[in-house]
């Protein structure tokens, strides 16, 4: 099978951990375990998150005395590409000698035009008390929203249309390389190549390339085990096997869910294959369809 | 052709300019004129230099007042694999819309027992007044070393013996890709995949990678049009046409020529084909053999 399979940036830094390389590299480590099971046995395609990474990296830049302004998003972005893509591409490397991995630079296509740039809504980065958000919004003019843990920084998150590097990733899976691309949703750039201040959702990405490459199964991980119908209220039940409509039907916060929900649907409606809501620690189990929540079409003799 | 080109990161960071990443694309776009200009013409891979970049990230790592302590250089290299490769696919790209552009995140085997961990010698990142070097170094143990322009950091260089990703750079060289690998060295890694703590010299992985990729051609861009003998002598001329021998019995100052040198000597002796180090912005002349000073094998009935 030809796989492709997101993970998140916060499967590699998890929340209250401090951003240290060794840690993050701890982490990495454990998620390759996983990565390289499927590896050994599937084509694969890796897509991964970057939110707190590419949130540190563009603090860090912003509070650089030798710069006149911080690094734009899109820039922050193929930074992590390199830091995580290497990352990941040295622990499978470790795990598969033989096994050639590829963690490519990726550019994404997105609108300028497109009305995210006006609403930014995706948080990165780490969580402000409210007054140090108050004064990061006056200084620098960023916006955020309040989530449980504190206030986030929130950025445009457009629309992905393209990815430039389609041809060489294809390449690559054919010939059995482990690809790494996609990271943090890709770098966005106009039409023209211009690059945009924005973090485009690798789910959503991830979509779009498995839609692309002709896989065969779409996983996007996280941190619980299935997606729930009513979830936080005592009607709450794992879904096992859904399909996008039935999905579509339900609501869920605007949160981390829901681009995940937008991009198998997404998937799954555009190819007719099937694709996988699970835990990367039982990520075997969600490739064989023991675990997670499968999101396939209704046969037509049902519908 | 197959022609291999290392760039220095000093020629997307001039001495002097503000590390802004506006000022950087724009000296990347300059570059890019340049380098598609070949990539129309040949098969082209290219490997950039990172120092000013990566002793950048590297600062405004340690400043980070959330980290335990700042990133190892290893991981840094690759984000400015990601930073660098991303603005020159970018830029290239935009020239060359039909051109497919792949840059590799890059890791290169060194030995962990190099005794270049014990010496180190590669100048990295901006130009410190005295005191704050001396600052620096207690606080950090950072070494340094004297320039004209000031105190500059040294990190250990350590020789590059094997490039991972050889296989992957080989295939989309054979597909007519532009690849970018290599970059700022490559993450140097011990033979079992762990990180390390240095800096490889650029133009020695152009030479190993242009060898072991067939490469008919090694070009190494620098600020000066030629390599001179007796320079900023009286006696100062100009070398047009030279063996890897009599380059080798000219003495040049420890500095940036000397890994040039090394690196041409080592391609030209390995595979008997030509080398030449010349500038940037006469890169169509260099390569057709018009500028710059060209290293080849004395034709053996010359001997």
């Amino acid at each position: 099978m030809r796989i492709v399979i997101a993970i998140g940036g916060n499967a590699l830094l998890h929340r209250g951990e401090r951003a240290d390389a060794a840690t993050q590299i701890r982490n990495v480590a454990s998620a390759a375990e996983q990565l390289a099971w499927v590896a050994e046995r599937h084509q694969l395609l890796i897509v991964h998150g970057n939110g707190p990474q590419v949130g540190l990296l563009a603090e860090e830049s912003e509070r650089d005395p030798t710069l006149e302004r911080g690094y734009p998003l899109d820039t922050l972005v193929a930074e992590t590409q390199g830091m995580i893509g290497y990352w990941l591409a040295q622990s499978i490397g470790r795990r598969l000698p033989d096994t050639q991995v590829g963690a490519l630079v990726t550019q994404v296509v997105v609108s300028a035009a497109d009305p995210a740039f006006d609403h930014p809504d995706k948080p990165i980065g780490p969580y402000y008390p409210t007054e140090e958000a108050e004064r990061l919004a006056r200084e620098r003019g960023w916006e955020f929203t309040k989530e449980e843990f504190g206030m986030r920084r929130v950025v445009p998150s457009p629309h992905p249309i393209r990815v430039i590097e389609l041809p060489i990733i294809k390449r690559l899976l054919d010939d059995g390389c482990v690809v790494i691309s996609g990271g943090g949703g890709g770098a966005p750039v106009a039409a023209d190549r211009s690059g945009l201040e924005g973090v485009v959702d690798k789910d959503l990405v991830a979509a779009l390339l498995a839609e692309q490459v002709q896989a065969d199964l779409l996983v996007i991980l996280t941190d619980v085990p299935n997606v729930y119908a009513h979830y936080g209220t005592p009607r709450e039940r794992p879904l096992v096997l859904v399909s996008p409509e039935e999905l579509e039907a339900m609501s869920f916060a605007a949160g981390s869910m829901r681009p995940k929900i937008d991009a198998v649907c997404a998937f799954t409606r555009a190819t007719g294959r099937p694709a996988v809501i699970g835990a990367l620690d039982e990520l075997a189990a969600v490739v064989t369809g023991a675990r997670g929540t499968r999101i396939q079409p209704v046969p037509a003799h049902f519908g």
